[in-house]
C-alpha cells in the first residue's frame, strides 16, 4: 500500500538538512544563550543568525522579528498585547480565523471588555475591503486578518487591508503561519505590522514559531519573566527549534520559486480530477492565484467526512476535515459555515493539502481511490439519493 | 585547558539518549497528533507515555500534567489563570522568586488591579511560616512560593507551606524548576496544587516544561486556541520535546538516588574548599538538607562578580552571577539583596552549580584555580583592603 501523506496544512515532515542543523545544539553546543562566557556565546549567535535568516526571508529587519513556541502563540501576543497596550479598544478580526485569533478576541470580549467585529466573507472565503471600511470606528485598535485560510486556502487581499490599515493609523496583524511556507511575503510592501508564523508547517520543529513587530511598535508582553528577547518574550530560549526554524525559512524561500508552480499544478490537476470523477463535488474556496498553491478541499454531499478520512486511512491517504486543531470535535468547521454551507456540506468536507513530498503518482493514486470510496459510502447512506 | 561546566542551574546538556528517543518524532513520525489517521496516533500515543512518566516521577494523575513551552509559561499561566478564574483577589509571594513569578506578579498589579504581597526572607534564604500566616487574608486567592531558589539553592518548607494553604483553602502554587532536578516531589504529600516544571534543567531539551495541575481545580487559560492538552493549552504540540521531556525526569528519578549523595558531597567539598582557601569569603544560602545538592553561591568582597566570571571563562570554567535570565543587568541580584546583603557583596556574587558531568577532579580544578583568580582581582583592585 502506498503512504501518501495529503495533511501538509496540519504538520510537515522536519527537513532532514534542518535536523542536522539543529543536532549540535542540543547535547554539545547546549549553553543557556544568557550566560555571559564564551561557551554559551556559541547559543546567543545561532540564535542570532536563525533571527537573520526569519528577517531576510520576509523583508524585515532582524531586529523586528522575535521567537515565540508557536504560530498560537504569536497570535495571542498580537491581540492580547495590543489591547493591553491600547487600554482596550476595537478589534476587527474575520469568522474564518484560526481559533488561535478567534478564541483569543472571545476571552477578551468576556475577561477585558474589548469590542471585537468578525467580519463575514464571500462565498469563497474572500474578506471584502467595503466591509471593513464600514466597521472601522476611531475606537479601532487592531485589525487581524489570517493572510490565508488553514481550510480552504483563500488568499486575502493583503496588500489592500495592509495600505488601508496604515492610512488610517490602524495597527494591521495577519496570520501567517499556513502562507508563509507557500506564497512570497515582504511585510515592508504589504504594509504588515504584526505577523504570525510556525516552523512546523514549512519542514522546521514543532514548538517554534516566530512573531514580526515592526520597528517602533509596543505591545505588552505576553510571556512575563526573564529578559530574553530583548526582555519582550521571556524563557530560556529553545535554541535547536529556533536553528531549526532559520534554515527551514531559508530553505523554503529558496525553493519556492520552483516548488509554487509545482504544487499548483498538482493542486489544480486534484481539483479538476475530483470534481471531474465524482458527481456532486464541490470546491470550497477559490481558485487559481487566490488559493494557497498546496490547498483542496471539497464537499462531498451524502458524505460523512471522518468516515471519509478513515477509508482514506486504510489506504495509506493522511487528509483530513477542517482543521487539525479542531478534529475530534462534532461542531462543523466554522470557516464551511461562513462561507454559507449547509451543515451537510460543511460535514462532508474534505481537505488534501500538498508539499514537498507529494508527487504525481501521488495524485493519480487519490484521483483513483477517492471516487470509488466516496461513491461507496454514498450507496450505503440511508438518505443519499443521487 | 580542561572545560568544567559548573552551570547546571541555568541548563543542562542534554541527554544523548533523550535524544535518540526524540529524533524519530522530527522526520519519521512526524504527524499531528490532533489528526486522526493512524499515522498520527503514534504522535499521539508518544505524548500520552511522556505525560505517564512525569505524572508517575510527580506522584501525580496523567490528566494532571499539561505541557507547556517552559517553565516560565508554566508560572504565567499559575498566576494569571488564577487571578482570571478568581476574578481579583490576593496572590502572596516572596521577595526571592524567579523573575517569571515576580513579573507576572507585578503585571496583574498594573493592568488587573490585583494586590500582591512580596514576602521577605531570613538571612538563608527561607520564607517564614509565621510571615506567611500574617499576611493571609480572606481574600487571598493563591500562594505562590518556589520550591527552590534558582541562585542560592535554598529549599522552602513546601509541606508546612502546602498544609497550611490546603487546611485555609487557598490554591498553592510552587515553581519546582530548579528543585525537580535535584530532590523528589511528591505533589501529594507535599499538598501542592500546581506546579511548574522546565525539561532543559533536567537533561531533556529547551522549550518544553510542565504545568502540574491537581485535580478538580479549574484555571482560566493561558495560551488560546485549537482545543489541545484537553483543550486547556493551546498549540500543535511539540511532540519531539515532549517526548523527550518525559524520557528525562524519568532517568533523573532513576538516578536521584545514587546523584544526590553523589552532589551533595561535592557540592559540600567546594563549599568547605572555598571557604578555607579564600579570606573574607561568605556562602549564601543554606547549608546540608535545605540547600539542592548541587548548588553552590558565594560572595568574595573587593571583586566584580562579572570580571570572575570572564577570569574563569578563561581557565575553562562556565559559571554565573545571579541568574541566567538577569545576566547582563547591572542591577545587583534581587534574592541576594533581600537575603541582606550589600549591594557590593551581591555584586561579588558567585554561582556554582554542578551536575552529571561534574567529577573530583573537575572540583579539585575549581579549588585550585579560584583562589588564584579571587587573590589577583583583590589585588589589582583600587578599593580592597584586607
Amino acid at each position: 500500500m502506498q503512504n501518501v501523506y495529503l495533511d501538509h496544512a496540519a504538520t510537515t515532515p522536519m527537513d532532514p538538512e534542518v535536523l542536522e542543523v539543529m543536532t549540535p545544539y542540543f547535547t554539545e553546543t547546549f549553553g543557556n544563550p544568557s550566560s555571559i562566557y564564551s561557551f554559551a556565546s556559541k547559543s546567543r549567535a545561532a540564535i542570532e543568525k536563525a533571527r537573520e535568516q526569519v528577517a531576510v526571508a520576509l523583508n524585515a529587519l532582524p531586529e523586528e522579528i522575535f521567537f515565540t513556541s508557536s504560530g498560537t502563540e504569536a497570535d495571542n501576543w498580537a491581540l492580547k498585547g495590543t489591547f493591553e497596550k491600547a487600554k482596550g479598544g476595537h478589534i476587527i478580526t474575520t469568522q474564518i480565523e484560526h481559533h488561535a485569533v478567534l478564541y483569543t478576541g472571545e476571552y477578551l470580549e468576556k475577561t477585558g471588555g474589548a469590542d471585537v467585529t468578525y467580519l463575514p466573507v464571500d462565498a469563497e472565503g474572500r474578506v471584502r475591503m467595503e466591509d471593513l471600511r464600514a466597521v472601522v470606528t476611531d475606537k479601532t485598535a487592531l485589525v487581524s486578518i489570517m493572510f490565508a485560510n488553514n481550510e480552504i486556502g483563500t488568499i486575502q487581499p493583503i496588500e489592500e487591508i495592509g495600505r488601508f490599515c496604515r492610512e488610517r493609523g490602524i495597527l494591521f496583524h495577519t496570520d501567517a503561519v499556513q502562507a508563509a511556507a507557500q506564497v512570497d511575503i515582504d511585510v515592508k510592501a504589504l504594509s504588515i505590522d504584526m505577523m504570525s508564523l510556525s516552523a512546523h508547517k514549512m519542514y522546521g520543529p514543532k514548538g517554534t514559531g516566530a512573531f514580526y513587530l515592526r520597528r517602533g511598535l509596543k505591545l505588552e508582553n505576553f510571556v512575563h519573566g526573564g529578559g530574553q528577547e530583548k526582555g519582550k518574550r521571556a524563557s530560556t530560549e529553545n535554541v535547536a527549534g529556533i536553528v531549526g526554524m532559520g534554515v527551514a525559512i531559508e530553505k523554503m524561500k529558496t525553493r519556492l520559486p520552483q516548488e509554487k508552480p509545482r504544487l499548483s499544478a498538482l493542486r489544480d490537476r486534484l481539483i479538476d480530477g475530483v470534481l471531474k470523477a465524482i458527481p456532486h463535488a464541490k470546491l470550497n474556496g477559490a481558485r487559481g492565484e487566490e488559493r494557497l498553491p498546496n490547498n483542496a478541499n471539497f464537499s462531498f454531499i451524502g458524505v460523512e467526512g471522518e468516515t471519509l478520512l478513515l477509508d482514506l486511512d486504510a489506504k495509506g491517504i493522511s487528509a483530513s476535515t477542517g482543521s487539525a486543531c479542531t478534529s475530534g470535535s462534532l461542531e462543523p468547521s466554522h470557516v464551511l459555515m461562513a462561507l454559507g454551507l449547509t451543515h451537510e456540506e460543511a460535514h462532508g468536507s474534505l481537505r488534501l493539502t500538498l508539499g514537498r513530498g507529494t508527487s504525481d503518482a501521488q495524485i493519480d493514486y487519490v484521483l483513483d481511490v477517492l471516487p470509488q470510496i466516496v461513491a461507496k459510502r454514498r450507496e450505503m447512506s440511508p438518505i443519499w439519493r443521487a
